[in-house]
């Protein structure tokens, strides 16, 4: 496999040529993905890595050709329903538990499906017959498929990693192993900031509007929670103190008997964890990651500070140099840090950031009108902010206002957690 | 029964005042219920009646006798664990869910166990034997026991609907029927505003500390949404019109089978819902109860209109009159909207009115130490802010900072919905 | 309380009698119990006291009133509801899980409930105004109470074991430890045997017809299992050698955590269990209780034996004698085996003997018409047949060739164990 | 795919003939399935086509190769613990309900296994290098296999029938329409009779031994209840009716809505079902199949008559031609009934029987030593038998003594129903 650096956002590339880029993108992640390996779903939150690809597609199809190229009978009529995610506005959607039942349409027929929709897409964009709605639909449906390559990553990861032969992904070289320095803190001064995308490049709506929040005085640690310092963490008693938790995330505890990230498992008096290369001995030096925000949130009571806010992340984002890893850097894993990393590193890649912020509507905020508003807006409830990006995150795919979310419970991601605390 | 109207907030009462005044409002409140109707319940969230009564006693055992009384034992060591609710840094606790397992103590015994505590209290009352610490914590004890007062008219009202012979809690005059004013809208300027408690008067440590926010300019609903307007809803397939809802919302609609709010039954083609006086025809004037935060969020969202944020709702608040009814009301249920009501009225009383904000901790916002740490701020996940008391409330318990809080699927409060809207 | 001895099988008793006797007897079985202990349920397949009382009363009022007396409207018509168990026949019924919900009517409205059916039962009786079928549903309506008395006694065990004050339900004297002798065998030849009633005395309809059966040489031990030979079995870690269990057995052993009978607990060392009588320490001496099927078969394994089938136990059964202890006895508890005993004992009281016989239709069997037929018929599937009667039967309620039946899982009974093996 | 007919019983085939047929049977039945259809499983009952590939080569490596060649280390030696389907003996079981989620190996390491395993088992015979044991166990593993080749095919059928665009696993000409006979009954007088296998020949262990039962004088319907029929029952309300179900069946009626057999589906107003041919009309004149015994039972009573035991169907079968239709007729499908057949038919083939006979232990019954002995004993609870063979079946596999058993409730078996009645 070769999963080639995707060139979104320089000058120069075109749309047709971003989208041949990023479709290809995802067919080189399945790529080392057997028929077999693509079929079958571990649990109903993830999908089969062929249901990804045909969805993806779906999207274009749907919300593209068919306004587009209205004579034009669909691909498959069935398949409208089939890989539909969660659209209403569309239609009824098969049932998300079951996705890894379905197992025809198989690989080559997804393949099938996939060139049909390109050479359309394609031909439209080469032709320039789409006007700036559909252009901006195409746009949107690009970064909704690089939102799918780390699904399709992070849900595989979760498959393979039931299989007790600890299946390898794509094998990595070993990392040299690090001496990373004592973690430190920026501080940041009270003040109104605006918060949120303003300018005309692309965004998801539930960035917008942009608008003033009042933040207190704060620290922000200089780089994420390392495997190290979470050992310290959980040789502390840290997953057996009630007090250090939510009492959500304690009935988790309790109920799920967690006592170390996901992953993790104790051979022969050695931490090893499960990743896309395999099952490898945890690197104290790496940042911790496939925590929940219980976790995130128990371990920073435990160390006397506590998760920022979205709006303090993104304050110190704004100013932040891109420096962490991407899905590019091919390990889909978090990279050790260096002793060489000074001031505040790593805020965007090797692992999302949990905050502290509910994924709520920003004042003003008006999901788009049809199907395509069910984007976002509607799971604005139940769901905390992250941030940043992470090791699965295709390369330009964030931005300092980005908002991912997920369920304070959910570990299958490439989650960790960056501290924070009040200042003064 | 007579539950008599509480002095709690006249300059000349005293603590020991106030506190035979709250412990007697208790048991006024449990004495229309029998030994069976206060023993079971109905479902893990409600507590049998007798559990609140030796609940709130065991809170001032365990937070004042133990200290102030060292060389004593409890009434029964074994109450330690089993009236506990949820206090890890106290010990252990009895299984939430098998609390209507426990049929001893019945309720003599609970009742003698009230008059232990309340001997001993009141005497180290009357003796003036408590340091400031400890008549913190009496005042605590007071709020908490307001608190369960609410509790115990939700929950054995969610307990007696379950019974198909609809039995009567206490009975009441039936309303005269009214005819109030459309809704109307109250305008809010954009700016910053102060927000949470700051003065020297009672509150709960999760409406500290007094912070900034800004705040967009909206309009406020100058009442709540009455049982005629959510019929309307209800009869516009408001329940059927998946773009309407929250995604998670959504899924409780299907599971759940929700049509209606809570409590709602139609008989012979007029809709009626059960209350503490039994199975009564809907009044299309009252405001309308028992609703999840997501039914509350779909009503807005087919109204063209949102949820108010709490910061928005205690803007609001704080020039309101108290005009709403609450517990001392005696009917323990929304008193229907009458014509002669103009401007923003019912802040406060009828309805618990859910807002959009997820309830977070303040910035700068430190749980106690010890124990009574746990009062407040480890349930800050998953649950929504709602404001200004309701029908079943005590009067005088709450505040314009007051913040309950529930998860958004919540129904079987007295909650309701004020609508918001952006403004210009 | 007195629990009468009953004189039901003596000839002078007449009907209205034995009538009198066995409404009395459930009554002073309820005595003891306060309203709180009367009105939930523990589990969906346990009753509450309250509950039995009444359904008892249902079916006279329902099977025999309604006939005898079609002018008069039932006690409340919201009971036929409220107080069917499970006969179709007569509508819809109450949701069995919710029972312990219903806290209305309480134990005083039951109480006149049950004054109301028996003064019209009595003059029916006393005025001989009841034909020959109406006099066989009374009958009928007898055996139903004496085997809800079994049930009031094991339902209301089980809600009592989940208080972690282990209350007393009544208490007893200390038993003297017994020395009692090993267990021997006492050897039937092969041939063929009549099974199942025949004679004009009551019976279930599940008991007959009476049909040749084909039995093969068998052996029969004399008495039941002990505690201490349990505890042999626990010890030999039978409760984790998955070899010697049912399949569903072993899984009900990891699902359910099983590593004793139920009941037990370890005390500093001493095993203990729960009685009606309280937490005492257990007496190895007597048979052992509350075990399910899975557990008996399991413990047969390990013995080098089996359960016996039913047809074995009733040939057995048939010339034995009734030498085991029935409720009258007031204990409500196994009497230890003593070293005088020889022989065949206790085929009849202490604990009811799992079989390895389904509860399946004798050969020409048929139910009765209408809801009576729901009686037993239903029930013919997943169930075992336990012989025999334990110390929570009624004396003079079961016979030999009565048919008690559970799911192999069930615990919450009297249920014991005698082995059986092939001979030769 | 051409699915050979099997030269089973012939007298000149050797072991190793057999051993190959038997091998490439299986082989014949999964050509047809992609690795896709080959991964998943629809329900923790049903197992992946690939897995049954494995465990059956896993069966010949454990019980012979282990044995027989001592030195040599198995094909994978994690295979011993993932390809384990229940045998405690042998060790641990990889998650039965997680056997759809491993992707690895996949259907070609699966293929080298079979031959890996193939290879050595055909050398050992060829050299006749296995004594008598081992022999034995081949034989055993054989017939083992057998019974997966059908499983494989009802478990695949139930996964394809969760795909809404009804893949076919193999076609099929239509079947002309057909005038069958109405059902006649053939009577059986009363008697001492032999039950059970005795014979040299192959017979699992709960065949044996044989031993005498009496039976009742009874009739047995000439010919299964066809679809036709089945109809009229659901006409008839037979689905709402609970006076004609068992208290369990209509347990799952409600829960499951249960309403036609499994895989029904109404289609303008024309009753289809999935088959392994695809979506098809429903055929008048065909055995009812995919029916729970529930169903089976209820059916029974609303056409008065019941269930035959086993030992009656035994009975009749003795002297019944094999005139049914089995796996190598290659439909996978019952066939319908014709006018020409007279008598009683189709006692083997078509469809299973469902029996009242609980699945139980013959008197002096033993489960052979060692982990083998958990092929059948350890399943005698909670389970019905059935009897016959179907059109998944493979010809020669069953016999009059053979037992196949299910739980009540299952339907996703080929199983049917044939009538009995008590005579006179």
């Amino acid at each position: 496999m070769r999963y080639r650096r995707l060139p979104m956002s320089g000058p120069a590339s075109t749309l047709l040529q971003r989208y041949r880029a990023v479709r290809a993108a995802t067919e080189a992640l399945a790529e080392p993905l057997s028929p077999e390996d693509q079929t079958p779903q571990s649990m109903p939150d993830a999908s089969p890595v062929k249901w990804h690809r045909a969805h993806t597609t779906w999207f274009f199809e749907t919300f593209v050709l068919e306004k587009a190229l209205p004579g034009e009978t669909g691909f498959d009529p069935a398949y409208r329903v089939l890989f539909n995610s969660y659209y209403n506005g569309v239609g009824e959607q098969f049932a998300r538990p079951d996705r890894g039942l379905v197992t025809r349409p198989g690989i080559e027929e997804v393949a099938a499906y996939r060139a049909h929709v390109d050479e359309r897409i394609e031909r439209l964009l080469g032709d320039d017959a789409l006007g700036a709605d559909g252009l901006a639909i195409v746009e949107l449906g690009l970064h909704h498929e690089q939102q799918h390559q780390e699904l399709l990553l992070t849900d595989v990861k979760h498959l393979l990693a039931r299989n007790p032969l600890h299946p390898v992904y794509r094998g990595r070289a070993e990392a040299a192993r690090t001496h990373h320095s004592p973690q430190t803190w920026t501080a940041h001064l009270a003040g109104l900031r605006e918060v949120g995308h303003a300018g005309k490049g692309f965004h998801f709506d539930n960035e917008a509007p942009r608008h003033p929040v009042h933040i207190a005085a704060f620290e922000l640690a200089d780089r994420p929670v390392t495997n190290g310092e979470w050992i310290e963490f959980m040789e502390d008693d840290g997953y057996r103190r009630a007090e250090l938790w939510l009492s959500d995330g304690w009935a988790d505890v309790q109920e799920h008997g967690w006592r170390t990230p996901l992953y993790w498992e104790r051979i022969d008096g050695t931490w090893h964890q499960f990743t896309l290369a395999g099952l490898l001995p945890v690197d104290p030096s790496e940042p911790v990651t496939h925590i929940s925000a219980y976790e995130a949130d128990a371990y920073a009571t435990w160390a006397n500070a506590r998760l920022p806010t979205e709006a303090e992340w993104e304050t110190a984002a704004v100013s932040a140099r891109p420096d962490g890893h991407f899905a590019e850097n091919g390990a889909f894993h978090p990279v050790p840090l260096a002793a060489g990393e000074e001031g505040c590193v790593r805020l965007f890649g090797d692992v999302w950031e949990w905050t502290r912020s509910a994924y709520s509507p920003y004042p003003g905020f008006r999901p788009a009108a049809g199907a395509l508003g069910e984007y976002n807006g509607k799971f604005m409830a139940n769901q905390l902010v992250l941030r940043g990006g992470s090791c699965a995150t295709p390369t330009g795919h964030v931005r300092p206002t980005y908002r991912n979310f997920f369920p304070a419970a959910a570990r299958w991601q490439f989650s960790g957690v960056r501290l924070a605390r009040d200042a003064g």
